[in-house]
């Protein structure tokens, strides 16, 4: 096989200069579909270098300028249209921005937008919706930035809601830190400037309502995992955490002695007033928690060149993406899918699988199922759910991924029991799943070559009987000696599966 | 993305119908290249129903027609080409073969071809040298079917001397154990039989020659994991393995008392006979052990099916398929590939790495370095690695896919140490091949956008030099970081990277 039929794919690139990190990501696209490549961040911290007057101090544009040097070598050579460079709160007030965007263009070879508070909203939002499991609530998102916070309030892919406001945790730093001396009197300052702020939309936000807030951004990330490390949550921010982290905190009389767990060095510094914003916004709103999501403002600008704003469900886009990128059989696939979705109809009641997601997850795990086949025959029942539990799929939660994954795992031989009562309520759920999934792949072993009968299923708790047209299991004995088979493997799980015929 | 999009590919199928037990195998097809889909194997021994005029009786016949009616519902709708069904040594010299054929292909709709012994032997080759890793010496490979065994003495895909005796596991059980008695005079008698019928063909092999032996079918892989279970070896068959099993087995009177730890319940039976041809086989060419291997007649048929015959390197092949299964960028991997083995070039002699396998290795790591980007970016060194590990590589060795994957696997981030010590005298030469490997990636970061430049290197044992052409580094800031940053990962593993400049 030549190597030189294989396509390369088109490149994109975004940059976002930002007034605490400057961020780049390198892509490539396949069918609107994005695999990142390369990512690079570093700290420049541009906002600090903004005087009274509003410029930008000379050393902050050098430091912001060497910076981009590095960047440009990855993309220089893009077209004009592959690579979006936007520039947010701290470029948005400098007086001299001019001067920096001048001489960044001149390095990069791209041009720079500055965008508007309420654009870098929409596109954070654009961002964070692409990098999370799919709800049919809204939602508010967060991102505390450098210089800027942005709250949004969105459904899917579209937001409904852009905020932005002039408070970041460089900025609200150098305003009521930069002495580097920490009091209880500077945290309450802080904390009061961020609620005056937020007094301008809290009561937009709360008349709009949300089901589940999330937060994006190093911030978010460094206080979620300090709640984490001190043993609050599970990954999440939540009120005790802030409680006991703003306890510590004022334990302490300088930045220098800020060290908690989960706090990464370089962001030390920043750490007393990003909580003192986390804090006023969890007040102001009354949020119980955020859950902390990856993806943010440079993802929305590489999904924005992508033109992919509309609404779809990009659970549905991953997984038929994931099929593709394995070479699945998708007739085959969408054969399997379709039997189990019939056998799920029939079993709803007497296994209780009338909830959404019992249908989804074995959607998708039928989808799926054959993935493995990719990497090889041998145990690539194994092969899919390592797939499926690592790939980059876009709108799923861990959660799912490892549950259909799970799925995966248990369609053919074994069914690893003790891997099931790992997922504690739904356990049995799952294992039901799981035994729909095996009887739908057994009815296609024989893929398109033939008609599938219809089948009658009685089922008690834990005992299934199939009944088959009569005399078809005789005619079709591979099925027959299969379903024989399959009895056996189930009984490992206590479960009783009998054949039998029906007469029409 | 509409899933119409997806291509399905043409399904081929062999179907073996062996002495002992007929196979099936369904594939689909790709540029040449077989993805195993489904296996299906059934005991059927045809060769226990041959009587003493050498007819087929009308109960094996039976059987024989009862496993093919569950094999016909896989391939009833596969087009003519995209099947061959082959019958070997019982259907060979069965006078009555043509009434089992006529009824199994009524069953099969396709046609059976019953090969002669030296073109099944042939196909054996062919199967077995499509799963071994590539040697250029020549390889002696057996086959013990239930009826006949097979010995080709080949080189690459091409067998050499195709040699085909009439012993097997299920006839000589029939002729030396037929009631089920063991005792040392009947096994000495199927040891001598054997001896004779080997006699035939022993100078020819021996004056051709070989540099190792392999075998394949169920015989060979039972022997050899009964002497691994009683702690001969490392799952190969080898003498002292062999007088071992022969002392165990001679303790027993009778065959039912069969069961050894390795051998399964069903292949009992037919383990004195085995074991009997087997030593005689060791003994007759002076054996020292046989390898084990995968694949065999049925293999070899879909290779046939295909019309691969040609000398290639099939390791080539497998890793180009892998990039291309993966959608690995093929010009950013070969630009690496090119350039880790120009500075290989120059480290070969200060870092000894002289032997044609280290120059394989880089390659070979090269090409597949970014394979796991196909599943996420986030850890995708490590994706990579159990992509490289777990995937049906045609032509390599466990051990082979191991060391590339332990590239892989240390082609970026920290470099794992301790996997590479488990590599004993390997490890350094592996650890030297991985620091080339990842200096190749970290000048290509800017893929294809630019020149990188000559390099001029000086190394000693544990210390490297690298000097660029003068204000190149300058000029290049982010090579300029990522080599500093390099330099930090690299004295983990108590290894000097330092960087300098000439002048030309």
């Amino acid at each position: 096989m030549p190597l030189t039929a294989t396509k390369n794919f088109p490149l994109i690139a975004a940059i976002d200069l930002g007034s605490n990190s400057f961020h780049m990501v390198l892509a490539k696209t396949h069918e609107r579909e994005i695999r990142i490549l390369d990512r690079i961040g570093e700290k420049v911290q541009l906002a600090a270098g903004l005087n009274e007057a509003l410029d930008l101090e000379e050393e902050a544009i050098e430091r912001g300028l060497e910076c981009l040097r590095r960047f440009a070598q990855l993309i220089t050579d893009l077209p004009k249209g592959a690579v979006r460079i936007v520039g947010t709160s701290t470029l948005r007030i400098a007086h001299n921005r001019q001067h920096f965007i001048d001489r960044a263009k001149e390095i990069l070879g791209h041009d720079i937008d500055v965008i508007s508070g309420r654009e870098e909203a929409r596109l954070i939002y654009l961002g964070i919706s692409h990098t999370l499991a799919s709800i049919d609530d809204k939602r508010l998102a967060l991102d505390i930035g450098g210089g800027s916070t942005e709250l949004i309030i969105g459904q899917h892919f579209e937001s409904q809601y852009r905020g932005s406001l002039q408070m970041g945790c460089v900025s609200y730093s150098q305003r009521f830190f930069k002495d580097l001396i920490i009091s209880p009197a500077r945290y309450a300052q802080a904390y009061t400037a961020a609620r005056l702020e937020l007094m301008e939309i809290e009561q937009t936000l709360k008349r709009i309502g949300w089901k589940e807030a999330v937060g994006a951004s190093g911030t978010i990330k460094s206080i979620a995992q300090a709640c984490f490390a001190a043993g609050f949550g599970q990954g999440e921010i939540n009120q005790p955490g802030i409680a006991y982290l703003k306890q510590q905190l004022l334990k302490l009389k300088h930045i220098d002695q800020v060290d908690f767990p989960g706090v990464k060095p370089e962001r030390a510094s920043i750490f007393p007033a990003g909580l003192a914003i986390v804090e006023a916004i969890f007040d102001a709103l009354n949020l119980d928690q955020v859950q902390a999501a990856d993806g943010a403002l440079r993802e929305g600008v590489l999904y924005d060149l992508l033109g992919r704003h509309q609404h779809e469900d990009v659970r549905e886009r991953s997984i038929n993406a994931l099929m593709q990128r394995s070479h699945v059989d998708v007739e085959q696939a969408l054969r399997v899918e379709n039997k189990a979705l019939e056998v799920l109809q029939q079993l709803a009641e007497p296994w209780q699988l009338t909830d959404d997601w019992h249908k989804e997850m074995l959607s998708w795990a039928a989808r799926v199922h054959e993935v493995g086949l990719d990497i090889a025959h041998y145990h690539y029942h194994k092969h899919g759910a390592y797939l499926v539990e690592h790939s980059d799929l876009a709108g799923f939660s861990r959660q799912e991924q490892q549950r259909i994954a799970l799925l995966v795992r248990g369609h053919r031989r074994n069914i690893p029991l003790q891997l099931f009562n790992q997922c504690g309520n739904d356990s049995h759920a799952l294992l039901y799943l799981c035994v729909i999934l095996r009887l739908a792949i057994l009815l296609y072993r024989i893929r398109g070559s033939q008609e599938v009968p219809e089948l009658r299923l009685q089922a008690t708790e834990d005992a299934l009987e199939i009944l088959f047209p009569a005399c078809w299991l005789e005619e079709n004995p591979l099925t027959a000696a299969d379903f024989h088979k399959e009895a056996q493997w189930l009984t490992r799980i206590n479960f009783k599966l009998s054949l039998g015929e029906y007469f029409c």
